[in-house]
């Protein structure tokens, strides 16, 4: 038995994203229904919508920085209750045999995750995302939302607020520590706000001085502008830990110069090509290169209920259904301060089939 | 005023080393001598000796695993005392005021170590190794030699020994971690004596099983080859920590996909060409790629002191003087079981022109 909502879909790669149906499960006995109020645009739905992360599976619904309201529960669900305020983030499953669910790193589960969309529950049946007004997730890979949150500014958490929060927290980001945040876009503004209220000394590295304001205002301690040679003379040798959300092979001789003993580099944003890299580079000063996906859910329910506490949602343009083809564009433009996201309401509005 | 001594020197890039004497700075009041009794052979002495890293200073006396006696001591020198065994690894000097000075890491000096070779003194006089009888050096570049180990095993230590006992104590080699070392050199020999009496597992990556027997008696827990495919399948996410001592670019995604969950791989060889990395074989499983050189002053005395608590000197091959440029071509064919060690005695022997 199923249920049909609205969604919104890529019909195959590379075509607009237009309004369709999609059936959901009825919720088994762990499962909790959600009604969704808010989705994230995240530039990896563009990936994928795209194919340009290879083949992907469509129908697609894209989404997974997912907040709403939950509206039924299965029988032996524990977690949650009708009413609760939740969040679903990028996956929706794991195997939970493997050595990393059973830490509760199921990001890195061994037998491969299941996405939120673009992926395969384990009975074979396409996952779809939050381009929709419901989904359906075993509770255990879903997150409580507190109520200190605004649930349209708590929906890019999900995605960018955890990718950002977690190497933070991993690399121990901390008051006395210098971390550098490579990349002022939706990913970005997120590191900013998160490093600050760890406690570190923040500074934001983007290509020019254009979003210096909302910078400090996010609590940079220090912008500088990665197009002036000076920054990387000035900064050799200075932070601890850059964290580099631009997902694009950057001269990456410059950006370690930048790290100080035992300094760590660790990508987010992670290019397709691949990067050159003498080995001279790291072993001047010990340092390290990383990358970091997204968190478990354990972690990521403590990056709510942290920026909860700290007061940090992320800084959004809501926008409509019908907007979500236009705003992909303005994405890769990278024209938005910092977050798109989709106001679900706004699939009651009329319906455009051209859309 | 000086002292006059034998050396081996090569008089200049590509030549064979040659006997020669140099002059020796009577010691300051900080000053230790020392009569050298064993100088290992490093590769890099070779790579320096034939100007592969850069033009050099010649004529160039190489030799920075050097082990002798305390045969003089300056004025104000409380560290060390005549009759005290000794040795003197790859610096002998550094700024002594930078963060990393400071921290007891010289060999990352910001302003540059001084090289116990090839380099100059901060008075502009040109450094000379251990290919010769006699040194003098800062006592607070000297470190002591415990009883537990010879002197002609202890050499090695003073850089094949800490260039593997530094990233694996940084890195946490310890009772329930799996740890590879990539190269069953003159490193590669240290690394696992090291990271077994650390009390990891312990498992050599070697190119063939050639040196299996010698491994296992090291404390190896296993030995696999890299000309085996099936390595790279079998051990798929297993290790903690991968330490590379091999100095050539390698196809580093199938020695990343070794490693497990937040596991690193260190390069203590460093190639001089760029390597090729994807960010996505990282962040598959949140791992690292690192490089690290030698230790720091405090470090290698507290390698040293590991070494003689728990037996463990460098496998050797004992030559004379006029055995150094032969030994210089086995060395660079791997043809040696683990480590040349110069007997300094033989400059007594008598003197070929043409050695």
């Amino acid at each position: 038995m199923t249920t049909t909502v609205p969604a919104l879909a890529a019909p195959a790669a590379n075509q607009p994203l237009v309004r369709t149906t999609i059936e959901l499960r009825t919720p088994g006995a762990h499962d909790v229904a959600i009604d969704i109020k808010f989705a994230g645009i995240c530039h990896s739905d563009i990936h994928q919508a795209r194919d340009e992360w290879g083949v992907g599976l469509f129908p697609m619904v894209p989404g997974h920085e997912i907040a709403g309201i939950v509206s039924a529960v299965g029988s032996d669900v524990t977690r949650y209750q009708v009413g609760d305020r939740v969040g679903v983030g990028c996956f929706v499953d794991s195997c939970r045999e493997c050595v990393n669910c059973l830490a509760g790193e199921e990001q890195y589960c061994l037998k491969g995750e299941v996405g939120t969309y673009n992926d395969r529950n384990h009975d074979g049946s396409p996952t779809n995302g939050g381009y929709s007004t419901a989904i359906v997730v075993d509770e255990n890979y879903v997150l409580g939302i507190p109520d200190g949150i605004e649930l349209s500014e708590a929906a890019p958490l999900l995605c960018a607020g955890i990718t950002l929060y977690s190497p933070l927290v991993n690399w121990e980001a901390s008051p006395g520590k210098k971390v550098a945040i490579l990349g002022m876009g939706g990913l970005g503004h997120m590191g900013v706000k998160i490093a600050h209220a760890l406690g570190a000394e923040v500074t934001v590295l983007s290509q020019t001085l254009s979003k210096k304001e909302d910078g400090l205002r996010f609590g940079a301690d220090h912008y500088y502008a990665t197009s002036d040679p000076t920054t990387f003379t000035e900064l050799e040798n200075h932070f601890d830990l850059i964290v580099n959300t631009v997902a694009a092979n950057l001269e990456l001789e410059g950006y370690l110069k930048l790290l100080a003993l035992d300094g760590t580099l660790v990508h987010v944003g992670i290019p397709t090509e691949p990067d050159s890299v003498k080995m001279v580079w790291l072993a001047a000063q010990r340092r390290s290169i990383a990358a970091s996906k997204i968190g478990g859910i354990r972690q990521t329910q403590e990056m709510l209920d942290f920026c909860a506490a700290h007061g940090i949602g992320a800084d959004i343009e809501i926008i409509s259904v019908d907007q979500v083809n236009e705003a992909y564009e303005r994405v890769i433009r990278s024209d938005v301060r910092y977050r798109f996201v989709i106001d679900v309401a706004t699939f009651a509005n009329e319906t455009r089939a051209d859309a």
